[in-house]
């Protein structure tokens, strides 16, 4: 058992225990050493004075072994982005190397709050191994495209249904499948299809790329003569089960109707849209629509970091300077995209405290000068916040104390990105920076 | 003497060392120890292995004290924010308690790697007090409003004057006066001439907000006939002086032309624009016309942090997002408002690594996952750090090392941060969050 002493909630007054047993919260009140009559010898005691206590963040979209690629390429148009750097890169890529960049990322990513993701990417195992390693919560899927090929789709099918069986049969309450295709710009018909189905079958949910650019919808309608959301809904890809969108940048009226008559789950990744140049995300009307609006960093080559508070505040922004309107998606709502929403859309009972729930909790040191006064503190967390986080518990266990990661040695794994990168950007004759 | 050693500089291969002698560089160079025949002992020696440095970052438009006001309200239209917190707590400031927001902010800035700040507030005794105890660079003015009353009118050219001869006196190289008339809706023609002779006089610069709101554009052009910048132009405000104008959202042609002909600087100040719902300034335009690009935070009211990190990085960002071109803004050009043209703004000689200029120096620790791979540093320092800086170098002296404050107690400068607070949001009768 942990127990949590002394540390401050968002919504309520004072201090809280938190009586952590297993991986799941079993008591949240005051002095529960006492009430629960718990033997001192029987639990680790973590002192949460001039802490607060928030639910770890959620990620809904991400493809994290790409940290290894930060800052190669940056200020540049897409095609050239992807076409001279990184699928350059990503063809050279082997599990090994998405290990190490896996392991990076669950660094980044725990020192800054988030105990959960939803990835999209290949090589799955090096996935999986840097995740068990690391201590973090994940929804994996392997990437699927296809470019409307035969040959290919029957590959990407068999490693699609490899990894979903492997997950399964792994029973780890940390990582849970999901399907991913990747867009319908660049899957056929018949691997949506096959999404569709087996995501059915094992009740899993679908992670996949929509409306991003303005590009690709030119591209499906050229090719269905409808918008990427119609198209879908046409070949009956939502009924039955939960599709998390990235992106959703560039969206018709009938588009956001379907959204919402589906219950699809928006994966908004502000900073990705905003520094590849894809647009703006029409989040408010979004809203309107009750439609449950999550939040992704995308990979680290559009970001370039994995810091979830950075994507909290940038949405709660945006659309107040783009509108004129100072009252546009609060720091309130804004929150909840990252905690209580990313739980609903993975189907995970995360993302917010609460007895029972999943032990994913994340104490904030609060003597910090950005921070004070202490008061309007998810205000603070979203409008001042820089995401450095003190302790963090995945899954009942501790795997941040004081800062320090306590599984893996942080300092080995940047010792092993350096020389991943190294070797990855001879290999494809990047020009080095310095 | 101080020798920061194996260092890493932005735009070179390799490990630098950085000599500093009284508050400026001395010398910039590799194995200075032996090259220079420096006695140890004459030396205080800073490892800077797995560091970078870089230049200290000016904020040219804040309005400091108002750190203890964070979060008190948020995401509410702006005349409601004005009126029911922020002038209801202004009211109620006196020396002590700006004193005591100062010294946060000042706190706040370092540890973010901000070493100079253009301020314009009141009670600048408090704010001169908590610049000379913390170590930090100010440019300061005071900020006059006369609401076209000519009592109060006079009551402010006395202050004004009170506190240029003060600065000038202290003749400390840390603090420089300059001239705040707050805007030309809230100035009287009066007060904008005596500002612009004042400024003359002292050879000192002008600090004054233009075109923030839409509205208060139409008030000048209901009042003048004229937009604020025409309206400036025909008093030949801008004739001889050096005018950092701050926000500068809405801009017609002919004062973008007004802008470039007379050499105004504009302070942007991308978070609080969009916070406030004010809009979004149109740097891109501006930077065609080579218009002096500087980043400001404004205040705690409206942003809500001082790290001028997020700056750079929001104003990246934001119009490769609305133009859909992800290569404007480029984060090379971004990085330069925060440094290079805050010195030239300022007439300081800070803002870049250079021999001979200010030792206002910053080392950043890269051993952390979100500068990993430690390559392309200027693109991670723009897109993926977060701006917790390790070590701060002003005026020669080192203000900031391990990431611990120097000069002064952090910890008690939050509890008295605490302390102002509570007592003003009773004064003022604020509902209390928790």
């Amino acid at each position: 058992m942990i127990l949590i002493r002394d540390v401050r909630l968002l919504e309520s007054n004072g201090n809280w225990d938190i009586l952590v047993e297993g991986n799941r919260i079993k008591r949240i009140g005051r002095n529960l050493l006492e009430k629960e009559s718990i033997d001192k010898r029987d639990v680790e005691i973590i002192d949460g004075k001039n802490m607060a206590a928030i639910p770890g963040l959620v990620n809904t979209h991400t493809h994290i072994p790409m940290t290894i690629f930060r800052g190669v390429a940056d200020d540049i148009p897409l095609m050239e982005w992807l076409n001279n750097y990184i699928w350059k890169m990503e063809s050279k890529l082997n599990e090994e190397l998405v290990y190490i960049g896996t392991l990076l990322g669950t660094v980044e990513m725990i020192k800054s709050g988030t105990t959960t993701f939803n990835d999209m990417y290949f090589h799955l195992d090096g996935i999986i191994k840097g995740v068990l390693e690391s201590g973090i919560r994940a929804v994996l899927s392997y990437g699927m495209i296809d470019l409307f090929d035969e040959e290919k789709r029957e590959k990407e099918i068999k490693n699609c249904e490899k990894i979903v069986k492997k997950i399964i049969k792994m029973d780890n309450p940390r990582i849970k499948p999901a399907i991913g295709p990747h867009a319908p710009y660049t899957c056929s018909k018949e691997l949506l299809t096959f999404s569709h189905e087996i995501a059915r079958e094992y009740n899993i949910p679908v992670h996949i790329h929509m409306n991003e650019t303005l590009n690709e919808i030119k591209i499906v309608k050229e090719k269905t003569g409808m918008r990427p959301f119609e198209y879908l809904n046409s070949i009956e890809f939502f009924e039955g089960v939960k599709v998390i969108a990235a992106h959703c940048v560039h969206l018709s009226d009938r588009e956001i109707d379907i959204i919402e008559k589906k219950s699809v789950v928006v994966s908004h990744n502000p900073i990705s849209n905003l520094k590849l140049g894809s647009g703006i995300a029409p989040i408010p009307k979004l809203l309107e629509k009750n439609i449950l609006i999550t939040l992704g960093t995308d990979g680290c080559g559009s970001n370039n970091n994995l810091n979830i508070f950075e994507e909290i505040k940038i949405s709660s922004l945006i659309h107040k300077g783009i509108s004129l309107d100072p009252t546009s998606i609060p720091g309130e709502v804004s929150f909840k995209f990252a905690t209580l929403n990313g739980g609903k859309a993975l189907n995970l009972e995360v993302g917010v405290l609460k007895e029972g729930y999943l032990a994913d909790i994340v104490l904030v040191d609060l003597r910090k000068p950005y921070l004070i006064p202490v008061e309007n503190l998810k205000s603070h967390l979203v409008y001042a916040f820089n995401g450095v986080v003190d302790t963090v518990l995945i899954d009942g266990n501790v795997v941040l104390r004081d800062g320090k990661m306590t599984n893996i040695d942080e300092y080995k794994i940047y010792e092993m990105a350096e020389k991943a990168y190294s070797k990855l950007v001879e290999d494809v004759d990047i020009k080095r920076d310095n």
